[in-house]
């Protein structure tokens, strides 16, 4: 008999966590092929991955809204979804509606932590879920310095009572409490998460999986997979600049200068890397509020070839970004919740092609990571 | 002692061959980064390839002129090179143009091979050369239908003197003519060359390694780099045109239908084999005067991600054929003759990664060839 | 009091038919703005152009369809209109095509004419209307070579009845059709049409004004924009090459070697009246069925500045056809229907600056069409 | 018998400058055509403009060079001009070398302005020259603040000895020397220069022609001539990104962010004088090295046609700042000596579609601004 699962997403209001919600909803309703979803694919197909109808959805939001009115304003803005969809959905939407709680703000981290857990002790019992995994989508949080509390578990955990200076921003709270409860946790954004050596403790100790981090949907997946052509070919990279410019939510959130340096940072990590060397390189993301959910990057790249002469490569990418992360977030659910299973406690560093910053490897490589993935589903007897 | 080693250039005046034998000059002269070569690489390093100053130039072409002629050219109309390195390299180019005979033209095959082999022994003999390996950049011929004369040696070689409706076009005389004497051979062309049973059979029979065919250079190669990314993260690709604009020699040749035909057929078939399936697909080649050795592609990828949402990546790629080019032969030059050495005998399916078509392989991945290519390194001691 | 106008529709449903029928409903019933309608300017504030509330539709088809159905293939397949406009305008979009014949398809000319005036004045009678417009949005014809008969009136009248290799295309039977009755014509499209002297002076005859042909809306907009500032500038430039991918109906019908002839024909002669000379140029049109409505043209200009340098200017164009035309068929059907009763007779060279190939004009730099229009607004009291 | 006139550059060993030197001399010497030359064209035939041949060109500068040098520098890092170029032009290239003059860096204002004056009157005798006009074409300064000692001749004059916060920025200093000997002024550059009421009284009071500022070479150009076709087809633009790359002296001077800040003012300003409303927009200028002298500009174009539909427009120009700005630095140095043969004092209004922010009028629409200039050329008999 299937298992019943639950997936908790943080920031679920958002155009990804509503997206999500919509997807699970629609394939399972057998509205809406599985293109996107790279656990559709043959390589995954022996594991037993959790199918889309085992799902109940949760998660925490600072709004008061539905995954039907989120959904609305995506489709009504950015042309997502059909009307057709968005109505046999609906009735999964609002349900899954009322298993969103109210985000803690206020609260010291331990406070917080403490509640997050109950809401998600209450959540399992009442669909008496199998398994629970969390997945943070929710906005950008500034740059969070680690210190001296985040060398170990048993110094974080002698400062979460503290209530000004908090030691954990609301990304690590929430990482904090789905690791302690033995939970797996998936941080799809740049945010701090579990980054440091005390949540990788706590995880290691409860036996929790956890991966990470930012989703790789867009202009860096494809730096990662060009810049291994440049590298293969001995061409010399002079410069890769990269212009993002994009609208909605993700796009106000990051036109804020803080929030900003997280993904900036996030996204100029791969080059060096990858070619060996540092090219000059530039990342800007710039807020365009006509573009909505939809986003644009530019990247032009100038490289020397044989003898001297330069060359250049440009694309331009239009994507959507809840469209392209939402079925990644999917997948990273099921392969934490099947990860638990096999018992896989601490960093999932085999997941690496689905991050910007894969935690736990140094690999950027797309292609590279790929082959890491298919080294833990093989072991994994896929 | 280092070996001595020639390399005949089959074509040898046009813009690739000039480029060979300017980089082959100017890297010995230590007057060029070897930027551009792939066997420059930590990869094969402790294969104890032929180092540039081991090689010399010599080849047939249908036209009388000079590398120092041709590269000037190359110079003037495209800005290729600097003063100084043509100024330098010059008595190189012009004792190596000396070696450059001209081509057969008139001749029935089994002449034209009779022809190409004697060049091909006074060369080794003048220059007391320890190995010779043919490298065809000649423009690309119309397609040429194999019939049941290639289907093995033995029937091949009967109709060799055929005079009326010659079985072999001339890129097939030079693969046979080498291939014969147990030279290595690589088609850098999507012409015939070594293409079918009796040639392979050749090839093995008298131990001689060849590798093919048609240079991937640069559209083709960002295909087979761009479209496992696709497979990869499940994205469907409805449509992927492709519009090349290109002048020179190189240009000019294409821009007649018969021999564009060959080039478009070796740069569609990538696309079916990684996806899967088959997206709506176009390539066209176009004939632009004021570009002279330069090409500008246009790339258009139609995709559809999550929940039926159709996005695009377009590209362009602004690179120069022969700069592009000319790193790829000495590369391939050097290992079909390391791989003589090792008593390699037939096709180096291994080499795929260099090649739009290759040969011995329905591998068109990039990053797959790649691994091919490591391993063949890795079996040789690399 | 208002007058009340008929715009009768030659395709009334395809793309761009159903977009104007969905915009004239809009409009009036304030649901949509006027953006992308020249005439909703300044320039024309005082000429008393009919309002979007005055205008019937009706028209010709070789399809049984309904607006409704063809804006609802449009919304789905292309994402144009929001479900609220459909609803609200079905009422008009229903009523409407009551109003759209099935097209004479075998007749002779004489019949086909005779048949459309017979449906035109139902059309006029049914609604008492003051004015009637015909514009032709039909599906682009093979190219249509005028001969003897076509050199006036009275040579193409004895050949209108003739069966075997009729005088006329469908295109011209309608031009005739309205043009004889003293009615208001505009050919969208660059099919025959009212091109010839016959057809000329059957208009100045009748005192109907005419205009056309091949409605400028995108990659040739662009390139009568852009190539005065080039010439302006001195700047040589050397070619301009224009790929243009689309799918739809358009798409489709131009997929058609022979249809393609027109449109490419159409839109390849800006280049040499505005620069002066001819530069290599080319324009290709390839369908790509997952487009749909839209199209995306990539155009390459490389040009020569001082002391012999070249350079590059590249643009995508991403346009939805239908929505670039439709407000440009209202505008056109407004400026004839005034022009008429203003008293003119005959072609309208002034309105070039809608138009393609521009009748009347060799002029085809836009601001100078521009100025045109602007003196002719001008000159009746705008 | 023809004028001799002398051209004295601001910044002459800059890549402009040393451009034009080269121009003047190869245009004299029949070794270019004249493309690029705006004063090449028929427009202006009539005028008796001074030829190449009349010129001799001086300057200041702060560096220590030659044209000869700089123009070897563009050569070998950019690829501009052919060998044989620079060879046959060297004695022009040095001899006018020697009459660019060290710069003024320490001196007050008004020791600066007697200093140039001493100058620019060695110069005229030296080479007995009938007249002089003074171009800017110095690295951009930062944005300097206009105060009340701007707002009169007397007020400037008053303030001109003062030693500590000195009341002209250097191009001002240059504008004022010229101003006041009567001697026409240009400025190419977005630099403070001849802007204030204080110099315009002075230009007027000395009989001195001048114009300005900021030379429109590449995507302000662009920009104000494709911003007139969204206006004419009143398609609503939401947002106009503008992404500029680019190497060299001006690149470098660039990425100081006080120098930027007046260049960005520059090119923002005509998007909401040509549309009547502002459309979101950015303008980015980035240093990228290995770009030279060439410049890349990515322009993403976000607007709504009708019926609330959103469409893209984008281009790349791919350009040299130095081959695009030199001749019309020769143009400019033409009409300005023209316009005070004519008489002509104060602001040449007239040249507005030279420059990115006309001093004199607020036209920005290249097409209006054109008008302009055939005007100015129809009232002088051109």
């Amino acid at each position: 008999m299937a298992n019943r699962v639950g997936l908790w997403l943080v920031g679920a209001f958002g155009g990804v966590g509503s997206t999500v919600a919509m997807g699970l909803s629609a394939l399972t309703r057998g509205l809406a092929a599985d293109t996107g979803l790279v656990t559709a694919g043959p390589l995954t197909a022996g594991l037993g991955l959790d199918a889309p109808a085992d799902f109940v959805v949760g998660g925490h939001d600072v709004r008061q809204s539905t995954f039907r009115e989120s959904a609305l304003g995506l489709n009504e803005r950015s042309g997502l979804f059909t009307a057709r969809m968005i109505e046999a959905c609906s009735p999964d939407l609002l349900a899954w509606s009322d298993n969103v709680q109210l985000a803690p703000t206020d609260e010291t981290p331990k406070e917080a932590v403490a509640r997050v857990q109950a809401d998600l002790r209450a959540f399992q019992k009442q669909y008496s879920l199998d398994q629970l995994v969390v997945v943070n989508v929710a906005s950008t949080e500034p740059p969070f310095a680690a210190g001296p509390e985040h060398a170990s578990l048993k110094a974080l955990q002698a400062a979460l009572s503290r209530a000004d200076n908090p030691v954990l921003p609301a990304s690590g709270v929430y990482a904090y409490a789905a690791l302690d409860m033995g939970v797996a946790y998936v941080n799809f954004t740049p945010s701090f998460g579990a980054t440091s050596p005390a949540l990788d403790e706590l995880a290691r100790e409860r036996k929790a999986p956890y991966a990470g981090q930012d989703g790789k949907t867009g202009e860096t997946l494809l730096k990662t997979v060009l810049a291994p052509m440049f590298a293969a070919r001995n061409l010399k990279v002079h410069s890769w600049i990269g212009h993002n410019i994009l609208g909605g939510g993700d796009g106000r959130t990051l036109s804020d200068p803080a929030n900003k340096a997280s993904k900036v940072k996030s996204k100029d990590a791969s080059l060096p890397a990858i070619l060996g060397y540092k090219p000059q390189s530039l990342v800007s993301i710039e807020y365009v509020e006509s573009l909505d959910d939809w986003k644009t990057a530019w990247d032009h790249v100038h490289f020397e070839g044989f003898l001297g002469t330069k060359m250049a490569f440009q694309f331009t990418w239009q994507g959507c970004d809840s469209i392209l992360a939402a079925p990644l977030v999917i997948d990273l659910a099921r392969l934490a919740l099947f990860a638990k299973r096999k018992g896989h406690a601490g960093v999932l560093s085999e997941l690496a092609c689905f991050f910007k910053s894969p935690l736990g490897t140094g690999e950027q490589d797309f292609f590279k990571q790929w082959r890491l993935f298919e080294a833990f589903v093989g072991r994994h007897g896929g």
